[in-house]
């Protein structure tokens, strides 16, 4: 069955595989303080262009969403959100478990606008009553956001600068930065995105990993005995080197931005496979994830050919779904959608 | 200085002090094991007209939304509000704070639909991958609402209905529930109310209490050890006795309701007397909240002489500003009212 | 029926409730924003002596321990507590429910001494796994204890050193802390109670009124925007007033001390009857406290006259009970409690 | 360097990384509903024999420790452990940080006693007052314990019979319970533990796997949408064949059996040569923990050639520290030892 469910239905990239079993015996430390943790380290801040970011490896993205937020709030404040935003809807209310409110805000497919939240800071701070309201502690994106788009070095550079101006740190959602980055539409680069987010994550699960995010400080605020945090929230992997090999080896030889690519190419591919064949999109994008609107009937016949993920009812006769490519996606699966189209 | 900005501006009705004072060297058990709180809860019962009710006394409303709410849901599960919900909005999170998001839904003065709740709930089963998403496991409304709307036997019928279809506790604040049970304009009864909601309280604090709000379970659903559940929020008061006193006096009589009316007939007072000169109305409401539109000039100089709320921006030239009666204003402040405009 | 259960069994010094009846009609704004708040404020920095503390009113007990811990702790920290601490024994896990360990120390008598939090302090930073354990970020004591014992001067100089070495901040549950100050086996000072510790309160609700407890931040530390993590935590009065008038009472004319001093003065002549009587102590205190060994069979006639507390077993024969004296126990209790035994 | 800090030192067993390879193309849906988890669970019920038992992977003990507790337990609740127990030491306040109280008792070389269990809870039901302290709601024992000691079959039997009189399920930690299991001294199948405990989990990170952990729910008491819980706190991995592919290696052909017991060959051998050294133990015990007291001249020495774990100072000039073997300790490390030592 041909599958486009989603960019994690493989294992890993088989270099991966590979470092995991060379390094298989090398007795190390636990909890992080290995070898290939710090290796991977030094690597990820060249791949930045900086030596004074500070990184950390985490398992999951709802795991960093939910531990980077806690760790970044004071009990008293709540994190913005595009009302579309992974925390405010897919994640089973994981931020508000640890005792903070989304504040979600209105979007335009998927990004959060600069105007949108200085008019939302604006107005609360002139409520003469806001301090009955939950305070906005910090700005929450995702890039590629859900909706597979990507904010221009423009758009983060207004979002960046309200934050800024109001002093709330911004949070980038990297669960699929590689596809951003190297999205031939994407105007922006990791080292940039450093400089305009406060703290982000370049995510290894839905790029070519078993598991695990790479999490970025970049302004000398990691938050304090953020190792403990992490081992509170049960996040601390006794075997941190499973981490560490994994992006040790994605940041080897710019692994990780060449898998990304192989998800871009076969996206456009799979867009004019869908355009010749006359499907109307819902959303089509530059990164990894399309929006295709499927007949009912459609739909329930190609879904016994094809796995794809249902995203939301269009009309009564219609259903928006969401084909996903990926690091993984081969030349042979296109051409097997091709004919079942 | 004449003051319409709340319904919390004076001490306590007069009978509540003098009993306070009958009973003040009367021994009592603490934590609400003491006489005044069980006569109370009697005639509380009696109000009510049914036996099979439990009553329970808490400090303040958003404390007992905190803990009603907390004590109703799972870990996994949210609260469903108007997205004008006291709790989504003048709360500082609190329900988050205890670890649940509250699911906000579109509403219409005030007043949550059952037909928004269904599609809410309809749409979130429909979803195949709800399971991600947080739970709804409650139901909160407010009557009268935060903005003075009163919901129709009709209309609460209804939303009961879709809520025990879904198995979800319906959850009514009644911070001002005397206000909207003595309006001429409610259809609705205590007793009703008892029966098509499963937890709701009877406000104190804003008619004619020092403080305290009456939560009624209605359906043999009182949490589990509810006893300890306040304390560990540190809402039990040690004199427990201080709230029995207040709502022993306030059922006693009828005091609750003649009160209640006090405000509803100032109320409609204060409506015509702005109609008379002029003054155009956000919302002209059945209880004792009026929201009236300012020119932002008119605005500056009217606070100069009396006390009003800031509602929200109507536009570059105009406020919206709240003025609420209550069980203690007088027709001399009306009168004085009138005079100023 | 003669009744030493507790010291909050009766309602409010009569002084309270005629400023109650006095201030009952003046138009407050709420929250505590209200003249009666500021006036008690002013009074208990007199009474400290100091202009630089700043006080908060909180309604009770464990409600402004959970704040109060709450608002210094960092999420990976714990708070030292005496094992006999009421944090620890009786607040329902009030702390933890707030997502905190108490850290629970030995005691003696109730009190912590420096050198068991030192040696703890030594310990913890000497193990070099201490990063997987709780920091402790903060020390609690009672003064007087649960057990009515009282702190020299000496040792909580001591305490407040070790406290300061090492960065925590010491918190002072003060519920009795009236009973404390004026007993004459005292050294300490209210001044040099906030000299010592960090934040401290109060006590009003043990201590003459209705409900109550004034904090004091001593060093500046106040946490920041304490008003809304109140409010989160369902622990703002409407009409803060109620706090406001009384401790305004209490602080006026001495009557907090005055009427602290009734208590010490009755429960010394609690403890000669009991010793004229020839009952063992379990813990004879100078405060208004005292622990008794009754036999069994006696505690059993003896509770058909009097209320008192069951404390512990003392073995198969004995039990250990509490009597308390309070600001309200009459010379006429005191006789009937003698010819009773 | 030799190493016998822990017994997660190295990657996995070959077998596992293996099975990685060959299934790493497979495309899976995510989340744990794939082909792996599947026959891995259906693995784990075989090998205990039962097929009434609810069987999840998770990814490690502290986070495994969190969310079993956190699901059982009611708001209102805590839970006992031993004072030794993982989740009161070195979990950096998980529990708390969820909201319940971890209960210590005090233990014997680490095992929690089933009398010490029972006078506990009669003498919380005996005192009046319990409802001010928070209500027991489980017991977790781990076995192994922290000090590598077992529970017997007669133990573990009186544990379960005092937990199920006072309703409260039991919950065995087997972070390390392959050790235990093939441990000569021990006299529990793993279908009794499945008995006599309501939940457990089988220790994958310990014992071979690179990650993971089995928990087992065996009376039906699964919580309810547990896998909402999981996500809710970050531990739902998106690739969840990761657990499923090495649990399903590890339950074939009795891997996870028969690599336990090189951890107890070799802790025998590691006994016996520190016996022949003359070495004092601090405990000996029969899995593959041993506490070793070094004098500290000695341990700065010998910590030149071989790493261990400091455990806790013994007295001036001595130390306990521990050695510990695994299913990866070969016979060239112990011979390595034996002539460092």
């Amino acid at each position: 069955m041909l599958n486009f469910a989603s960019d994690y239905l493989e294992g890993a990239h088989p270099n991966i595989l590979e470092a995991l079993i060379k390094s298989n015996f090398v007795s190390c430390p636990g909890y992080g303080d290995d070898v290939y943790c710090k290796s991977a380290k030094e690597k990820i801040k060249k791949a930045i262009g900086r030596d004074d970011v500070d990184v950390w490896f985490l398992v999951g993205g709802t795991q960093t969403n939910r531990i980077v937020i806690n760790s970044a709030l004071a009990i008293y404040e709540g994190v913005i959100s595009a009302d579309t935003g992974h925390i405010n809807t897919h994640e089973c209310g994981a931020i508000e478990h640890s005792g903070h409110k989304v504040i979600s805000l209105s979007q335009s497919e998927g990004k959060l606008a600069a105007n949108t939240v200085r008019d939302y800071l604006e107005t609360f701070y002139a409520d003469q009553n806001h301090e009955a309201s939950v305070f906005p502690g910090m700005v929450y994106i995702s890039h590629p956001t859900e909706l597979g788009t990507l904010y221009t070095k423009a758009e983060l550079t207004e979002l960046s600068k309200v934050c800024h101006e109001y002093n709330l740190p911004l949070f980038l959602d990297g669960a699929r930065l590689g596809y951003g980055l190297v999205s031939p539409a994407s105007d922006l680069t990791l080292r940039e995105i450093s400089e305009l987010v406060d703290v982000f994550y370049i995510g290894g699960t839905k790029v070519g990993a078993l598991c695990g995010e790479a999490v970025v400080f970049t302004k000398g605020n990691t938050p304090k005995h953020f190792y403990s945090t992490i081992k509170q929230n049960g996040a601390l992997l006794a075997k941190g080197r499973l981490l560490g090999v994994q992006f040790d080896t994605l940041f080897t030889n710019d692994l990780y931005f060449e898998i990304s690519k192989n998800a871009i190419r076969q996206a456009q591919r799979l867009i004019s496979i869908f355009e010749q064949k006359g499907y109307p999109f819902f959303l089509k994008t530059d990164t990894n994830q399309q929006f295709v609107i499927l007949e009912n009937e459609k739909m329930k016949t190609l879904s016994g050919e094809v796995v794809f993920s249902y995203w939301e009812k269009y009309d009564e006769n219609h259903t928006v779904v969401r084909f996903c490519t990926s690091w993984a996606t081969t030349d042979a699966q296109m051409d097997a959608l091709e004919q079942i189209l």
